[in-house]
């Protein structure tokens, strides 16, 4: 039996495929003829794309748009100059051959991004990764294709699974995979838990601890995997897999079901979202809404902000896809640990107590107007609310709704519509806000509690920090206190309270927040249906 | 008039001199004798240490002990193998002439200290140029002397005033001073203080500003200086300055009130203390005791951490000094921004969110241990009272306090004495700890409210982030709110609350703070009188 890192939900039982680790060898011999080796790499980049294109599409229509995503960004750094340009110049510069310089290219992108704290930055770190692969194994002839399964019941075992291999794999033969390295956030894990293909990372060793045709169940609640099982675990597993399926069929009967408590109080369960593709899981789970669209996913992956015409279609796109339901959209949080390759930040000692989100954009009144103006512009299409994040008094939300009327002016003058109905609320997510909350409700339409923030700064404690992440307690009771403050605070004025952080969607949370009084949760669309059980199953 | 930064209150009217810019030029020229261009240095650092033995004699016998202590840190740069012996291995490895290899270290070390965000570390830096001028002025044969000023009613301007500068001003002709650079904070604008000098630092241009004989009115309140006033202003500025003196002279009297409300409460009025020194400072201004000792202090400027026995010493002298007065010792606050060269700490991206103080403590136990029996032994030569900084829940107060006991029983078994009385509280600087203050003062027997960092976490905003420092506002209402519940949460389990951040000694948080009923206000030495004052006024 070996303990991972659970990624996906549910249970194999099925026959290994070890991924064999193609071992291909980079020397350092130079080049005589700078420009053929050149034109050599160009054919393998072209190829990349072919192959690209393809997992694309077929992710676009097996996946999701979302997912899809993933492999559009797979293409943009194949047309970057810094890193495909890279390569093409540290051919000419230094006469190596061309494996050499995707590599030596390679190392340097990873370096700089797998040095960033932002778990976001960390992932362009494997996509990088991924796509120079991808590259390699096209100069070595090796073609770059998904690994072959003609078995059904395979549970495929590899080092690592990248997104491209995710997304190939025959979901009619694999019902699982385990890896040596990973976490629960990578692409490849949130692939598994979209395909609702059970799966364990970072199991370190699994690799040489099986082989080829070894029988393994797959648990992918608990993270563990037995290997070469007794029939009788057989049989335990067997009966654990059925009853997990029937629950699963059990829970999507309440996509269309209102969430209720017992004693008759209406709760809304929504989704969180980061671009308008994530907007139509929400809808197939069964959401109430949008609870919270972090608008910042937006402004990554580009060389410059998104126009405010961009910004507009994409609004416009998930009010239109949540047909009439409330799509809570949060202004720009950037800064902290995400950054924009086009805004430099200063450098600041501590950034999660620094220059961020609203802080920012009061101060960068452009940034800001760009994005005021798409939302005010969408409101139209839909059942818009806005909230400001990293609201921490009185000031900075009224200066915020201040800016809000200019715009509104604006758009006035040049005859452009938005709707009035619009609720202007603010992120609790710094505690002066929780404290303050019974006053600052006064002021807004509505809180979405922020927990992971939160905590952080109740507690004092940077849960990506090795050394203190213990001190990171969502049942804290200090932070529980915060939490009924702004949910009293709110109902004195008549208002009401999201939450849009994690906590959330933790189902261990969840009947404490209930009994609180709390009025809407959103969550990754997944966990939904789980959501909707318990609170129906409250007071 | 110009405009800078109070360093020094009270009001001073005099003639200028102006501390002219020694222009030293140093040269790249390389030596053929290397040894003797050694000696050079060799006896430009004798004479180095001959004048600051004097300068250090000189501030014990008229300043203090605490101000002589910069020299004392001087004289060890002096001895520093890296510093001192770094100048003489550069002139053997690069030929290079004496002063260029002490223009080349000092450079080095500037930058690095420079480089660091804690004001202690910078003021390192300060130190370090400080003492390089010195020898360089030695290697010119210009000796190093201090300038000699020969008439009274002197206000002498500079760039900048070292610390050596200040404590050889005269102080029967100097009668306040005015600098182009320097904070508040700045080891000069203490030395300032504790000569009651008025000063005004950070006035960018006062040096070219004016010229040697002007006439200057010094007004250290306001950080206002005005060059060649009419004669009314001179008598506006003359009467202000008896007004000052005869309020002084009043406050003196305070010294051995004690402090009772109108109403008849009595509230403690106490010191900060950094080192044994400090505390006669508190003693000399009326306090009733030292309401923190940072004994960081005594883990800084040194290449290992303190003995027990040199702990203890420490400990024993200060309550020895403070005569059975309470005296509130702080464990190791170290780790956020404060760091000691023989305690290499995790690279974090949010130091002050991260490994620090009682959470660094409870995972060194080999650390905490020296200082928690230095402490009990010490405990029996005084009323002594210990918090622990950074506490964010129950847990860690148990474990701080079952380590405690741990100690005793060591010490009981070796036959070392203690005292049972020692009174055990934490640090209330966590939002965390506010919010469930009314559940900790069961367990504690007192709170010591450190303003600094709870406002910097309750409204998340470091404030030594230029972007974000006007957000740091102790009159926030969620900060009083949270100040507020701390005292009554301790009240009413009846225990006593203090407060040792710097709010409780602003002048204009002070009447709040007494109506919310906090019991013990510690504050800087200087600040204990005029806040005896204010508190006598109050209600």
């Amino acid at each position: 039996m070996k303990k991972g890192i659970a990624a996906s939900k549910g249970y194999a039982i099925g026959k290994v495929f070890l991924q064999e680790h193609e071992e291909i060898v980079i020397t350092d011999t130079k080049v005589s003829n700078v420009e053929a080796e050149k034109e050599v790499l160009q054919k393998a980049l072209e190829q990349a794309k072919v192959q690209l294109t393809a997992i694309r599409d077929k992710a676009l229509a097996e996946i999701g748009e979302h997912e899809a995503q993933v492999f559009e960004a797979h293409l943009t750094l194949l047309d970057d100059p810094e890193f495909t340009g890279g390569m093409l110049l540290e051919i000419e510069s230094n006469s190596i051959n061309a494996m050499k310089a995707v590599e030596n290219i390679t190392n340097t992108f990873v370096m700089i991004f797998d040095s960033m704290e932002d778990e976001y930055m960390k992932e362009r770190a494997a996509d990088i990764k991924d796509v120079s692969k991808r590259i390699i194994s096209n100069l070595a002839g090796k073609g770059g294709d998904a690994f072959a399964i003609t078995e059904e019941n395979t549970v495929v075992v590899a080092h690592d699974l990248t997104p491209s291999d995710t997304a190939q794999l025959d979901r009619s033969k694999v019902v699982g995979f385990l890896t040596n390295i990973g976490g629960r956030t990578s692409h490849s894990a949130i692939m598994a838990r979209t395909l609702e293909i059970p799966a364990i990372v970072g199991l370190k060793d699994i690799t040489t601890s099986v082989k080829n045709g070894d029988f393994v169940i797959v648990d992918g609640i608990e993270g563990v995997c037995i290997i070469n099982p007794d029939q009788s675990v057989i049989d335990e597993y067997t009966a654990k897999r059925e009853k997990f399926l029937a629950e699963q069929e059990e829970l999507k009967k309440l996509i269309s079901v209102k969430t209720v408590t017992k004693s008759g109080r209406r709760v809304e369960v929504c989704g969180n979202i980061g671009s308008p593709a994530d907007a139509e899981a929400v809808v197939a789970n069964g959401g109430d809404g949008v609870g919270l669209f972090r608008t910042e996913f937006l402004y990554m992956d580009r060389d410059s902000a998104p126009t405010e015409d961009e910004q507009f279609e994409s609004y416009k796109k998930v009010l239109e896809i949540m047909d009439g339901k409330q799509v809570v959209i949060r202004t720009l949080d950037i800064g902290g640990d995400k950054t924009l390759p086009y805004l430099p930040l200063p450098q600041e000692m501590n950034p999660f107590l620094g220059y961020r989100a609203i802080r920012l954009c009061l101060d960068r009144k452009d940034i800001f107007k760009v994005q005021i103006r798409a939302l005010l512009r969408a409101s139209v299409y839909g059942n818009l609310a806005v909230m400001f994040p990293m609201i921490s008094g009185l000031e900075e939300f009224q200066a915020a709704k201040e800016f809000v009327e200019e715009c509104k002016a604006e758009l006035k003058a040049e005859g452009k519509e938005y709707s009035e109905k619009i609720q202007w609320g603010i992120m609790v997510e710094i505690p002066a806000a929780a404290v303050y909350a019974d006053e600052l409700a006064k002021y807004v339409d509505f809180f979405s509690i922020g927990t992971n923030d939160l905590i952080q700064y109740t507690l004092a404690a940077d849960r990506m920090s090795e050394k203190v992440s213990y001190l990171y307690n969502p049942m804290h009771p200090a932070v529980l206190r915060l939490i009924k403050m702004t949910i009293d605070g709110a109902h004195k004025h008549g208002k009401w309270v999201g939450m849009c952080g994690e906590m959330a969607g933790d189902e261990a949370a969840i009947p404490t927040l209930v009994e609180y009084g709390l009025d809407e949760f959103s969550m990754s669309a997944t966990s939904i249906l789980t959501a909707k059980k318990i609170i129906l199953e409250q007071e």
